[in-house]
């Protein structure tokens, strides 16, 4: 089969022919129907860096994944031939395109420990775009928020992971405020059901937020968190606009808060995004390619060209 | 009977005669065995800021409670006369010596919801004590760090808060590192039964802690905390040394750690004190006055000579 593959740092990706995959204990082969693109695969491509990564070279890239079981190995019970699935690109199996061949290929091995049951009412290319962005939206609201009906949750950052973290804290049944420094976004936070958008989190000073999560990251709006939240309020980070926050500890200390970092998720995270997508109220805007275009594809992310996720489709 | 009282700030204590209390509904009356002096007293003495947190004046100060119940009021059926407890400075029933009359007077009236039962072989002087700095040492280790069994736990700060929550964690079944910058402090910590000592908890590299507990709260030491800590770990600050901390915010996502500022603490925390004293290995440092002596004590704690935490006895 041809496999869109990763040779070294500044160099094109090569549609390589490869051997096709057989499922050995414990594996399963995915006859792939989405990938999913990322702004990682521009940096993999730019920087060095991150060649310590790789388990391998050449490596097939892609990790975000969604497909149908092909072959199951010896020793798998939980999924059979037919089934339709995500991949998590957490799990102890390692990271698809880091640890292992990813998802740029028609057909794709990986653990059976790292699938994910995608609900038949979800198409794949919601299932794939779920494994990344959703995954880490859903880990930082509602793994490590703990967000829950009734509360009051701050957004700060409506770019693509503020908007699914809106969106799945209003699914979890909150309040949700969005801090948001660009304008234009405004009426799609209104759309989406934000009960009020400003520019800055700490001009919602009439609300006693339950949860923050700020998905920009940019220092400031952390620290401005810490200072509004609630007594016994959790503050999430998840956005590294900027790489230190300066915080009130007076503040951190009489709100009794917790400011938690949040970094990528679980199974858990991808089946709870499955869910709320299967809603039909979770729809993150997606733009698909066909898996030929996939080298522009990340070209054109590189170039900001982009709106939404960009999925390839096979 | 005569009361120690507040008038106004920068005015000496007074020693008023004031009427003897009597258990209304839900009100016990204590006969006082021990009352501890704490900074927040000389605060209270110098500072006009803390007149607005004073319920009425004069008022008979004293914020760490213990004693025996004289008389209980209608409805109080968890204490009866003769039971020892202490008096947690923190429930709906407000403060002693702030929302009400506190324990600078041979009796003290109190809702009983405030009681903790005082264990047999815990003396008054120790039950005093522990309804303050014990009960913030052990919110801020015990709930806020949630430090178990096996757990590695680093303390930053051994001053009187932080040896006490060096033991209690000890004694909650932790292996616990000590950073002090004052050396002449480090014997003492080994004798506590630290496993180790240094001045800085970045010294630590080859210990992967699950809870740092930051008591000295100088800014720089709760950052240095957030950069050790394992993946997932927990920070806690309680000290205030400084009033702002800048934290390298990708560590913290990265690390997906929890910083939490703790601040006071519960009932629970103090009956959890009690437990661990009950236990004999629980022996904060404690030097005893008389109850004539209130005045002078809280002068010699304003001139930093006095060595523990000081408790008036009856």
């Amino acid at each position: 089969m041809k496999a869109w593959q990763f040779t070294n740092t500044n160099e094109p990706l090569v549609l390589n022919e490869v051997e096709d995959p057989t499922a050995g204990p414990g594996e399963v082969v995915l006859e792939m129907k989405a990938a999913g693109l990322c702004h990682s695969d521009v940096g993999l491509l730019e920087d060095e860096g991150w060649l310590s990564l790789l388990a391998k070279r050449p490596i097939t890239i892609g990790h975000e994944n969604a497909g149908v079981v092909a072959e199951v190995g010896e020793g798998v019970t939980e999924f059979k031939v037919g089934d339709r699935v995500g991949v998590c690109p957490t799990t102890a199996a390692g990271a698809p395109g880091y640890s292992f061949d990813g998802g740029f290929a028609p057909k794709m091995l990986v653990a059976a420990e790292a699938l994910v049951p995608l609900p038949d009412n979800v198409d794949f290319v919601n299932g794939a775009a779920a494994t990344d962005a959703g995954m880490t939206s859903h880990a930082a609201v509602i793994t490590q928020g703990g967000v829950k009906e009734g509360d009051k949750v701050g957004i700060i950052g409506m770019g693509g992971l503020g908007q699914i973290g809106a969106v799945v804290a209003m699914l979890a049944g909150a309040e949700v405020y969005v801090a948001e420094i660009n304008e234009k976004v405004w009426p799609m936070a209104k759309e989406l059901g934000a009960k009020d958008v400003k520019k800055d989190i700490k001009e919602f000073e009439d609300v006693s937020f339950d949860v923050i999560v700020d998905f920009a990251g940019f220092g400031q709006t952390t620290a401005d968190a810490v200072d509004i939240i609630r007594r016994d309020g959790t503050v999430v980070v998840v956005g590294m606009g900027r790489l230190e926050s300066t915080i009130n500890t007076k503040n951190l200390i009489l709100n009794q808060c917790r400011l938690i970092g949040s970094n990528g998720g679980t199974k858990e995270d991808v089946a709870g995004v499955y869910d709320y997508m299967a809603t039909g109220k979770l729809n993150p805007q997606i733009t698909t390619i066909s898996f030929d275009e996939i080298p522009e594809g990340i070209e054109k992310l590189k170039n900001g060209e982009v709106v939404g996720r960009l999925v390839a489709t096979f």
